[in-house]
């Protein structure tokens, strides 16, 4: 599916009962992508259970820039997967946090992740036998 | 870390106890990036418990370039988590599977993927109703 056209032709009931992201075409692949882009998953992780300031989600998120954390986080906000609420105060104050469809999305995520850290040693490893 | 040089520079046991992918400079970010990459995540998929060739992988992943499965099946090969076994045989016939690594990696992915297969409708749903 294409960023613009965000409506399925066909009714959802019979287009969509569940994504099959092995079909080119399926929409379940622009969420993929933004759930596995380089710093969905980080920022997925980052608001596990806890709301965050954009300024300090940089901090947290090693090497993020400003303009890809901007836009990560809109691309979750758009899959409805991550709440912005702004405070009417001086200066703004922009606070994020999962909704409940984020809250399971990150524990997916965190899954994989937490598995990448811990056998780390051993892909290593591996990537050392195989050079 | 970059591409080029595989080995960190401390040893293993004092620098890579457990990955950190919150760290701009962990090699686990590598790692992510492959297992979670456009292709990556359904070649792991795909490869669950099945063995399968090269032109399989390219039937049963929709719309993946012969160019972008190679270089894939070369990454997730290097952090050992693919084997490849070319047959000395006429014509030429290369067999793909997951090691016992690999096959930990995917069980992972494929439960994000399962989740955002479920969920498209409502992920949809809230992206029309953000719309």
């Amino acid at each position: 599916m294409k960023k613009k056209s965000k409506l399925p032709r066909d009714p959802l009931s019979v287009q969509l009962r569940r994504g099959d992201l092995m079909a080119a075409q399926c929409p379940s692949r622009e969420i993929l992508k933004h759930m596995t882009s380089r710093w969905g998953v980080l920022v997925l992780i980052a608001l596990q259970g806890r709301t965050h300031r954009f300024g300090e989600l940089r901090r947290i998120i090693g090497g993020v820039s400003e303009r890809m954390l901007a836009q990560t986080l809109q691309w979750l906000e758009n899959d409805g997967l991550v709440n912005r609420v702004a405070l009417n105060v001086v200066p703004p104050h922009v606070e994020y946090s999962l909704t409940p469809l984020g809250q399971e999305a990150a524990e997916k995520v965190a899954a994989l992740a937490d598995w990448i850290e811990t056998r780390l040693p051993s892909i290593l490893a591996s990537q050392r036998d195989g050079a």
